[in-house]
C-alpha cells in the first residue's frame, strides 16, 4: 500500500491488450475492494502531459537521452498531479505503463545503455508501484491486433525485432522482481485473459482491503 | 575546446543582459577567433524546444522535480540537435543559460535539495562549458530593466526575494568553478558591461585560437 492507496501498473507490448484488460479490472477491483478506483496512463495522462506525448510520438526528438528524459518528465507531473495525490485518498490506481515500460522501451528496445537509463530512474525516486501486471504475448499476436486497429505511430512502427526486444525485456524485469510481478499469458482471447489476470491479481491482493 | 570547437555559457538572472551581452560576444568572437559563432539558448533553443519552454513557462507544471526534468530534456534535445554538431564542425557555440541557470534557479531559487538537483544533473552527462560567463548585477537593476521591457512569465514574476537568491545561487557555483567562470560586473551601462566582457573574456581565451 502506497500513502494509503494501493499503486497497480499494468505493462505489456502494443497490442498486448492493456488498454482492455486495465478497463475490465477497474469494474471488478472497485467492487471487490470498496475503493474508489483511477484509471491513467503514461506517458500524457495529466494536465502539460499532451503536449509531452505529442513531442515523444509525433516526432523531432534527436536521440535517445532526450526521449528517456522526456518519459521521466512526464511521469514526475503525472505523479503529482494525479497518482498521488489518488493514492493520498486511499484509492486504488490503475496506471497503463510505468517505469518498467521505460526501461523495456528505452534499454532492450532502443539499446540505450542500462547503466545509463538505470541510475536516471532511481535518482529520480518515483513511487514505486506495490502490483505491476505483465501481459505477456507473442510479438505475432500483438502485431495482428495492432494491425487490426489501424495503428502506427512513431514506436508501434519501429518493427518486429524492436518488439521482440520490448517483450524479453518486460520478461527480466518480471524475473528480478518476482514479489512486484505478476505475469499473465495474454495470447488468449480477450474474455480468457481477463479471467487470468483477475485470478492472479486476487490472490495477490487477498486481504488487503480487510 | 570541446570536440573541436568552444563552447561558451552566458548566465544570470533575468535582466541581468544576457541577451544584449551575447550579441555584442558573438560580433567581435567571429572576427577575433576566425571561427563560425553559433547564438543559442535555453530552454527552447531547438525544434522540440518550443513546445516544452511553453510547458515550462507558462504553467501546468505540478511540482518542482518536474520543472527540473523539463529543464533536463530541453538540454539533451538542445545539445544533441544544436550544440553538439555545432561543436564537432569546430564551431564557437555561445549559449544563453545552461546547467548552472537549472541549479541556480531549482535549487538556490525554489529550495529544491542540492543533494536531489545534483546528482540528477550529473547523472545526464551533459556536456561540459569551457567557459562560463556570469553576469552579476544586483537585485534591484535586473527588476528596473525588466520592467522596461515589460516581461513577466512564470518565472519572472517569482518576486524579488527569488531573484536574490537565483543570483547568491550564481556566485556561489563561480566561487566553486574559478577556472570556467568569468564573473563580470554587468550593473553598468550596456556598453560599459560589453567592454568589461570583451577584456576578461580575451584575457581567458588568449591563444586558443592560434
Amino acid at each position: 500500500m502506497t500513502g494509503g492507496g494501493l499503486f497497480v501498473t499494468v505493462e505489456g507490448v502494443d497490442g498486448c491488450g492493456k488498454s482492455t484488460q486495465t478497463a475490465r479490472m477497474a469494474r471488478w477491483l472497485e467492487g471487490w475492494s470498496g475503493r474508489g478506483v483511477l484509471r491513467t496512463f503514461e506517458p500524457g495522462g495529466w494536465a502539460g502531459g499532451g503536449l509531452l506525448r505529442s513531442l515523444i510520438l509525433g516526432g523531432d526528438v534527436p536521440d535517445d537521452r532526450t526521449e528517456l528524459l522526456l518519459f521521466l518528465a512526464d511521469r514526475s507531473g503525472h505523479l503529482a498531479s494525479v497518482v498521488v495525490p489518488a493514492l493520498s485518498a486511499g484509492e486504488i490506481v490503475l496506471c497503463e505503463r510505468y517505469s518498467d515500460s521505460t526501461l523495456a522501451y528505452q534499454v532492450w528496445g532502443r539499446g540505450l545503455p542500462e547503466a545509463f537509463a538505470g541510475p536516471l530512474i532511481e535518482v529520480c525516486g518515483f513511487v514505486r508501484p506495490d502490483l505491476t501486471v505483465l501481459l505477456d504475448v507473442d510479438v505475432g499476436t500483438a502485431e495482428r491486433r495492432l494491425r487490426g486497429r489501424g495503428a502506427a505511430d512513431r514506436i508501434e512502427s519501429a518493427g518486429a525485432g524492436f518488439m521482440a526486444r520490448v517483450a524479453e525485456g518486460y520478461r527480466e524485469l518480471a524475473r528480478r522482481s518476482p514479489e512486484r510481478f505478476v505475469v499473465v499469458d495474454a495470447s488468449g482471447s480477450e474474455d480468457e485473459v481477463a479471467a487470468l489476470v483477475e485470478a492472479a491479481v486476487r490472490g495477490r491482493l487477498e486481504g488487503a482491503f480487510d
